[in-house]
């Protein structure tokens, strides 16, 4: 369909390309650099009047520059007459400060809502968002896609010779966690963090059993890791035989790499919903590819079909 | 007035500090930082519900992370019960971005026009704009302050001993000289750059009168200082006794202080709009200062008397 035209900005250049090939499509010619003081300069290279235009980007670090790549080049395709302007956030910044936990707080999640609305956008398809609420910070419509499948599919593949546990770092994750017991058909445990009192150091106490077991620990973004790498460590020796981590979104920030690395995780499991830089890289890490995902939502929605049937 | 609220952003802390002392009020109390992955984290530390909130930011270099602290500052103050939310931008970033020069190309001057007004903010008072033509892109109230009446209080007080003769380096800025011709009773010149033949170097041809005289070359913004260095070249080169250069905004960015070093420009008279880093000052340069121009701007505004005497 030559009205389908499917653009990338700079934060994950490989997935889009990617996602374009699933589709079958070429990436649409845009130039999106710096002037000599920083600010940024797109040049879109090919008519897109009347066109349903898809942006990818995820707006992942460096967040600020990402998110103003995508309202410059929203407000750009506006104004060159696009019919539609779908964003495809495979990560999306932000995500949590999505409330106020203290007094004089911003909701970053919802003003980014609100000015991607403001340059332009029609539509939003989002990976994994931190909290589902999010979807209601838009007025336009969203929709919704799951790692969970693409996570469930790789451990199935595995074919683990022993139990599986699947195990959720902290309560705000047990449906999360859930949801990955659900189609690997085994049970969940949770890691429940306690300070017995001020200044007294955290005590990690698991709730269900993990003993002999493998366990496979799950999250929506990984930052800096510390949360996931003293659970692994406290199932391992609470008497887990393995354990394994994963999320969606594969932040890493700060000193998350060495922790992973001197961690008792043995594998761990991300996607490339955020473009992993090679000097971040282990041989502990498997990628898996949120690129079909993707590919065959922006199909979906551009032949205007149901994308909740994608988790069947 | 303890319903008078100042802030500074991270942008120009110097300059914001120097404006509360002008107004007589501390700054208030806010911590703007990163969280590990580089998003921005604001705490605003003292109760502002009910109050009228200043909050000082240039968008200058790096822009987008000032635009963003701006954005995500003025989130928490809306949501923290602010009365009225007034932003004082010394320097508007992306300002050059204020027409589609070419197809399919964004207007990020009024975009980020737009991002404010959803933001939250009810007033923006700027100084210098690229082209008067960005208030309009605004639905909220704007003051527009020029910062020509300080550029010439400073050259009236060097007492030339010779006829002075005021220069624009473009076409676009014979408007900006011909205000400060007036107020130093001076004559004005144009450079009239001209390419006569594609691929052929363009020539610099003065419009004007400047030989034996002292040139005051001046411009709103100098970036990379291509325009303003060879222009000072060009009036040596055509017997000016003395070249001078001023501008409100120093962006300086890539090759700009070599080149002015290197240039025939004997002074260049600069206002502190944007903070200039320490490793880009020079002997050449005059430092004046737009603390009492924003600072006398926030009092009558707060009052609600006029702005535009400022500059009688
Ligand atoms: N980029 C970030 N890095 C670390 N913490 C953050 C970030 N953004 C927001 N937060 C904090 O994380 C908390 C939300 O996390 P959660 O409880 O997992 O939803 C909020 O209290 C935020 O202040
Ligand atoms: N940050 C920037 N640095 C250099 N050129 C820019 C910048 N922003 C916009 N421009 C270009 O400068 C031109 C406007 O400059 P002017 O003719 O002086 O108003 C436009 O054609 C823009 O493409």
């Amino acid at each position: 369909d030559p009205n389908l035209k499917v653009f990338s900005l700079n934060s994950n250049m490989p997935l889009a390309r990617e996602i374009a090939k699933f589709i079958g499509v070429e990436l649409g010619k845009c130039s999106v650099t710096r002037f000599s003081d920083g600010e940024i300069q797109i040049n879109i290279e090919e008519s897109i009047r009347g066109c349903d235009v898809y942006v990818i980007q995820s707006t992942s670090q460096p967040v600020n520059e990402h998110i103003m790549e995508l309202l410059i080049m929203i407000d750009a395709l506006k104004r060159a007459s696009a019919k539609t302007i779908n964003i495809v956030m495979p990560y999306y910044g932000y995500a949590r400060q999505d409330r106020k936990a203290r007094a004089r707080e911003p909701i970053t999640a919802k003003l980014v809502a609100n000015l991607l609305e403001t340059a332009g956008a029609t539509r939003v398809i989002c990976l994994d968002l931190h909290a589902p609420q999010i979807q209601g910070f838009f007025e336009i419509p969203t929709d919704h896609l799951m790692g969970v499948p693409i996570l469930a599919e790789y451990f199935k593949s595995r074919q683990f010779n022993g139990d599986v546990v699947i195990v959720s770092p902290d309560h705000g994750g047990v449906t999360r966690a859930r949801k990955l017991a659900e189609r690997l058909k085994a049970p969940i445990a949770i890691i429940d963090k306690r300070r017995p009192r001020p200044n007294v150091a955290e005590v990690m106490n698991i709730v269900g059993n993990i003993e002999g077991k493998i366990a496979i620990l799950i999250d929506d973004i990984i930052d800096t890791a510390g949360t996931i790498t003293l659970a692994a460590n406290a199932l391992v020796e609470n008497g887990a035989q393995e354990v394994y981590a994963c999320c969606t979104h594969p932040v890493l920030s700060g000193p998350a790499i060495e922790r992973i690395q001197n961690s008792k995780i043995k594998e761990l499991v991300i996607t490339n919903s955020i473009e992993l830089p090679e000097e971040k890289n282990m041989d502990k890490i498997i990628h898996l590819s949120v690129a079909p995902l993707l590919g065959e939502a922006i199909i979906r929605v551009h032949e205007e079909q149901s994308v909740s049937t994608l988790f069947d």
